[in-house]
This record gives structure tokens, C-alpha cells and sequence, in this order.
């Protein structure tokens, strides 16, 4: 199966946690991907700033995507490392994910997540990095 | 404010985040604190184990709060590495965090995240390490 | 081959990289291995502290001896995460590293280094967490 | 002081361990820092590739001067994370770091270190991400 972004957009329509979040992919191919969700109250934690964890959610799924690209749809997601630079505040969290490098059975990837805001500033406010393999099925 | 598990559940219930996930600390205190979620169809993948960024919120938030009963509650998580190590399968996924150091400033977390089993046995599916720093005021 | 103790020795002695670093290995079975550098002059950075760099090393190290308990000597080091938590100051560097989960592919191991004092006072001064794969050969 | 590159090589100097290694900086400026080392017999692991304790330093080391063409000269790095891709094997490790993010307190690095053989080709062997702070001096 040639995994194309309508291909992709079907799997990431197939994972429940992607539908509640409200998150689409708006690139996929050429060993990258993005992944965007739009800002709503109830993505947010206690200050009024997206939670981190729609962050890290964001971070593994666009990595592990871009991944995908490299390796077909038989993957696993190995490790995510995630380092917070700014609070989440925007209208839209996009998620840019590229891979660094990748053989037959590994593809390591690097995710830079931007907020939006209404009058279209793009703010860098989580870098990520990680690692998805290959599965035997 | 002394950060007592009555009042760290209050933070959590201000988070519409994990309110929307349906989280819960079951445990807050000398330097440790557990978050526990409920399987439930919407927060799967397309295999239908848990979602990993379920794991990665669990990880990110149960570090924050633990780290907060050292460091009090204005603090800001600094960085999270999640290592995936099992699908997340069963009924329940329990995340146990333990500052392993802080000072005044930061305080360094590790966590585990274990399935829980409709028939009592806990797999261990994720370990996670992350910083998190107090905040001025 | 089993694994004992002075069989690890062997492979360390066998690494120059680790003879330049004058490290020893104090503790090696049972899921654990741990790594001993005492601190000379040319392992400091340029304000009189252990080098973090010997820090990662003694990490990278330690972490894959205590993997190599679990999985035989034919292993690769995946990735390592470090946190400094503490300036190295102090006569011995000590890499204490577990293996938190292993199957027969992977395992997932944590390490807390410690600078010992010559007053006998050990204080952590790092936190790691790395993951070792099998290699086949 | 300005940092420049003579300024930032005087600092490499005089860390003891960076001399112990041979490393050298190629450049310096512009928030990027490239780290080379070549390789040696000392440098190596069992197997006759450079040492991922090696690797792990470069990188640590190239994100630190990184964040200082940022940061200035009084930095603490908070951590590293680091992904091994393929074997140490060549005449040269280059490790080239970029501040992805920085702000007054913070700087967010990646670095990707590369073999170069004989015969002019590079190869990607590891993948890594920092975090460097300024410290109150």
C-alpha cells in the first residue's frame, strides 16, 4: 500500500485519541509531516494555555507519521523526547515533523511545534525528537 | 498554600484537559504522585491499545505534579522523555512519578507507566524521565 | 558466555576509550551495573568540574553494562537522555544503572550518577535514562 | 566579551577533557557551533568504532557553545538527549549543533554528528537535542 496523504489522513481518522483532539494532518510525504489541531477550552490546562500533554500527543504522532513516509505503516513509536519553550497560546498548535535519518528499520525524526495566533505570528513553543521502528507482522 | 492530594485534585480538576481525559490522582505527596485513566474507546489508536500520547500526557502531567510537591505550585515542566516499552493494553493505565532530586529551583522526575488488567496484573509500558522548574511569580 | 563480573571487566578493559577514562566497573549482575571514574585533571571542564561530557560517557556505559545483564553481550546503545542535576565536584564519579524492562529485543534501564567526597558524602549529581537493543550477528 | 571564534577556542582550551580528546571548533557564530574531533585508538569502543561515550560528549559540547553564541559564556547545559544512528566509523566526527530556540534564560539546541571517511563521505551517526541555561553569576 503506497502510503499517501489520503492514505494517511484514513489511519489518522482510524485512531480515536486523534478524532477527540481534533487533529489533522495537513502534509505528509517526502519525510515529513505535519499535524495540526485547533485551540478549544477543553485542550487546555489550569492557566489557559494548551496542556502540555496535547503537546507531547502532537509531538509522537507527527513523528511517528513522518516516520511512516520512510518506513511504511508498520511502525512503532520507540521514544519521545520533548523540551517545553513557550506556553501554548494561538488559535492553532501545528506540528512539523522531519526525518533525520532512517534505514530498513528505524527512522529518527525532529518536531518542531509552532502556535498560530489570530493575526498569523507563528511562535516556536516545543522542540521534539524520536525514534519509530519497524514492525515484523 | 500547603499542596495536599485535596487540593493537588483541585489543580487537575481545573485542567479541562485532563478532565476531558477522565485523570485522576490517586496518590500526592512526599515527592511522589500517581495518575490513573480509564481505558475507554476514544483514547485508543487504530490498533485499538491506548494511544501513546495518552501515555505521553500521563507522563508529562503525573512528573509535573509529583515534582510540585517538592517545588509547590507555581512550576513549569521544563522537558519529558518517554521510552515506549509494551502496547498499552488493559483497563486502567497507572502513572507513578518520583522526584529523584530538587533543589529550590528544579526538580528531576522519573515515571513509570503501568496497564492495569481486568484480571490484577500490572505490565509495565512506558518509563519516563522530565524536569520541571518553579516559576517567578 | 555467561556474563560475570570479571567477564564485563574483559569487555571494558577492551574498550580504550574506557581505559583513557580510567573506568572500572564495581558492580556488574542481577540487572544492574555499576561504573567508577575517579577524577583526575584532564577529565575537568574549565571551571574545575568533572566535564559533563564524562558524565554522558559514564551514562552511555553503565546503561549498556546493566542492558548487557539482561540481553548478552551482543548489544547496541539506542539513544541515552541525561539531565545535570548538580556540578561534578568531588574525588569519584559513580554510574549506578538498572534495567527497569527487558525482553528478549530491548531493555530500558535508568542511572543515577554521584559525585563521592573525599568526607564520604555522595551526592547525585545526574539522572539518565537510555534504552540497548540485541544486535544480530 | 564578545565571544567569537578565537574566544570560544581559548574557552574549549581550557577544559582539560576537550584536550584529552583533540577536539577542536571549526566554527562558531551565527547560533550554530560545529565540533570536530578526529578519530584515535584511545577513542574507540570494543569493537574498533569511536566510542558512543565520544559521541555523547561532542554532542554535549556543541550544543553548550551553540547556546553560548546566544547565551554568552556563563551557561549550565540542563541536558542532552542523544540517538545513536549508525557506527562511529571514519577518520573525523563532526558534531554541528544549532539553537533552534533561545530566549534570555534558555536556549534549545539540535546537533547532528556525522563521520567523515577517507574518501570524503559523511555519514549521519547520531542525532541529538539540548537544553543550555544561563547561570547567575
Amino acid at each position: 500500500m503506497e502510503l499517501t496523504l489520503d492514505v494517511a489522513r484514513e489511519v489518522l481518522a482510524a485512531q480515536p485519541f486523534s478524532v477527540l483532539l481534533g487533529a489533522r494532518l495537513t502534509a505528509f510525504g517526502s519525510l515529513a509531516a505535519t499535524l495540526e489541531i485547533d485551540v478549544r477550552p477543553e485542550l487546555l490546562q489550569q492557566n489557559g494555555y494548551l496542556h502540555g500533554g496535547v503537546l507531547a500527543y502532537a509531538a509522537d504522532n507527527a513523528i511517528t507519521f513522518a516516520a511512516g513516509t520512510a518506513l511504511g505503516p508498520a511502525v512503532l513509536t520507540g521514544g519521545v523526547t520533548i523540551t517545553y519553550l513557550a506556553p501554548g497560546a494561538g488559535i492553532t498548535l501545528r506540528a512539523e515533523a522531519e526525518v533525520e535519518h532512517a534505514n530498513s528499520r528505524q527512522a529518527a525524526c525532529v518536531c518542531r511545534l509552532s502556535m498560530l495566533s489570530a493575526d498569523g505570528t507563528v511562535t516556536l513553543c516545543a522542540l521534539a525528537q524520536g525514534t519509530v521502528r519497524t514492525v515484523k507482522l
